[in-house]
């Protein structure tokens, strides 16, 4: 049985909602960010980096979600999150899951986790500052070109889709102008009405779906 | 035929030397940092985000360094560069790999590239300031526990070693304290003496191998 560590709120959601559409079965495990859990004992022994998300398989722990999405796809091939038997358009799909990941989160993460990368507080605030700027112009290449539609890779929903969504739902905290990512913002929309995500969401919430 | 867009000292190594690890026929394009030509028009066809590597195939053209090493292993299966039919084992070497772009690389490009995330001089300083500890911080968890040993996942070579490699080569401009990496500094040494590797490294350098 797959176990499954997130916390609300963070990148973990798009895992889950990929094990949500899979149809895989998994226990939950929730971290209380706020009680700090990710940083004590009993979860470093799960994932060493303090972070989430984990998943727990009979093999062992995976981390990473460009990584767990794959790994959802490939386990769960019947749920075609992935295009496994191509591997130039399985590798369009990691790019887009790796920019996602090195390069929108991080940008995004200069908003609340600036600390990891500097120590004085006005150097802290200066990060802080550029989000706007800086998120929005990782989303513009995507707004302009990557995110084919009506899915990211176009008439098939893939990985990619759950992911955008959980990121692009930080674009208001994070201040970036909406109206330059009409696009963006009607694949979110999309993406919202699967059923697969309202229960990913219903369960981080603590709702039943 | 495949077409690899590099610059010399940048990540594009990794998938340079996988090229090489794999047998791979394919043409290189090198560009020059100094003159800025990863911004220029040119080049932002091939890669809109401006950054290397990206490799140009009959099918299009893939970017970030992940995607393009399993695509490398899973075109070149022959080569035995990542264990394809096997999704956990798989997942871990992407686990790795995810980490190294987006925590790894990242924390490091702090140093040269902190104008992306401040605007700041003194906030770009204060970054600066901090990439000994950070850098050191995310690599005492390849130290303590992700690298197996001979090679990242034990006993077999995938992808994941010519990307530590490449990385690992920062780590003396850096400022980081090699002493408390000394499983680092010898997988190092341990992937710079692959012939392989002193291809892709001789062609970069301009040098006949």
């Amino acid at each position: 049985m797959l176990k499954f560590y997130y916390a609300p709120r963070t990148c973990a959601l798009a895992s889950h909602i990929a094990l949500e559409e899979a149809g895989a079965k998994y226990d939950t495990v929730r971290l209380d960010f706020g009680q700090d859990e990710q940083r004590k004992s009993d979860y470093l022994k799960v994932n060493p980096k303090g972070r989430v998300p984990a998943l727990a398989t009979d093999k062992g722990i995976l981390t990473e979600t460009p990584a767990i999405l794959a790994f959802i796809a490939q386990s769960f091939p019947a749920a075609n999150l992935a295009p496994l038997d191509d591997p130039f358009a399985f590798a369009r799909v990691q790019a887009f899951t790796s920019y996602l990941c090195a390069t929108v989160h991080v940008a995004h993460a200069h908003r609340r986790r600036a600390s990891r990368w500097a120590d004085d507080p006005a150097a802290i605030e200066a990060m802080q500052k550029k989000v706007p700027q800086s998120v929005g112009a990782v989303y513009a290449l995507i707004e302009d070109g990557m995110l084919a539609g009506p899915w990211v890779m176009g008439e098939t929903y893939t990985i990619c889709d759950p992911y955008l969504f959980t990121v692009s739902g930080w674009l208001e905290g994070d201040g970036v102008d909406l109206s330059k990512l009409p696009r963006v913002m009607e694949h979110r929309k999309r993406v919202s009405e699967r059923p697969a995500v309202k229960r990913a969401i219903a369960q981080e919430s603590g709702v039943k779906a």
